[in-house]
């Protein structure tokens, strides 16, 4: 797909089909993520994919809004150090930003879809990814092909006006 | 460009020819960044988007390594409400991150390089963009068509291995 048309496609998806998404399509995925800008280049986070229906199940349990993880072709848990300070904490959330959005597009461009979600219970979802106490699970993205409609650019997005966002020159 | 080429082309940008980024390009880039999403899609950004060369070279000495912004085509300053508490600081770098991550994507889809900086002196940061004590300059983002080579999918990207950061079923 041209870069301009999964910009415009992208949505978060959270009910998809039964159908499996391959290991390559899941690899392309990850390797954008892999690619990402970082502070520094530090990369300080890593990618734990889970396929296994029950492990799924499981993860949706982790915060309120997270169901349709259990019903997702495959999750990606984002993991990032526990922060030592408030500046780590900022920037390892920027960069995570630019990954996340990074996976998000490059799904886009393979017809799939992805949601996010947050994570509440913190120590449940270390535990059944087997992420240890020195790093926390920051967000996973449910990943599938989409039940409702294709990825397809929108022409009217739900955003705030171009002219209230973009200021010429000066705010 | 292809969406898969755009994410392996990307990297960033500090050295730029003279040659001009159209309305409609930067118009283009601005969108993506516009139609990124947002925790409950909030949309907490502003983009100042500067091409007067006397206040390009002023935006430059707003931090000890934003001199490639005196010298870009462009710069967009992306903009935050200074943040309420820990949690919205949290939530709103990581939207941050995803906003510019689409807006450097959208430019090497035109070709075009970019390269962040960040803001050291805050208070001259915002008076040259009249940007209201509320708000605060997260990064800048210069803009301009590179110097030194054309943006090509990287086979080698400097990154950790793929089989370090992910992480198949479990940690």
């Amino acid at each position: 797909m041209e870069t301009w048309d999964a910009i415009r496609a992208r949505r978060n998806v959270r009910a998809y089909t039964a159908d499996p998404v391959s290991d390559e399509q899941l690899h392309r995925i990850l390797e954008a993520g892999r690619r990402a800008p970082s502070a520094s280049n530090r990369q300080h986070w890593d990618f734990v994919v889970v396929t296994d229906r029950t492990r799924l199940a499981e993860l949706a349990t982790v915060w309120h809004a997270a169901g349709h993880i259990a019903r997702a072709a495959a999750a990606i848990a984002l993991v990032l150090p526990v922060p030592g300070d408030d500046r780590q904490a900022v920037l390892d959330q920027f960069d995570l930003g630019q990954a996340t959005y990074a996976m998000m597009l490059a799904a886009t461009d393979l017809g799939i879809g992805t949601g996010h979600s947050s994570v509440g219970d913190q120590a449940r979802a270390r535990a059944i990814l087997g992420v240890p106490d020195t790093h926390e699970v920051a967000l996973m993205l449910g990943v599938g092909f989409p039940a409702d409609r294709p990825l397809r650019p929108m022409t009217k997005p739900d955003r705030r006006p171009f002219d209230e966002v973009v200021h010429l020159g000066q705010w």
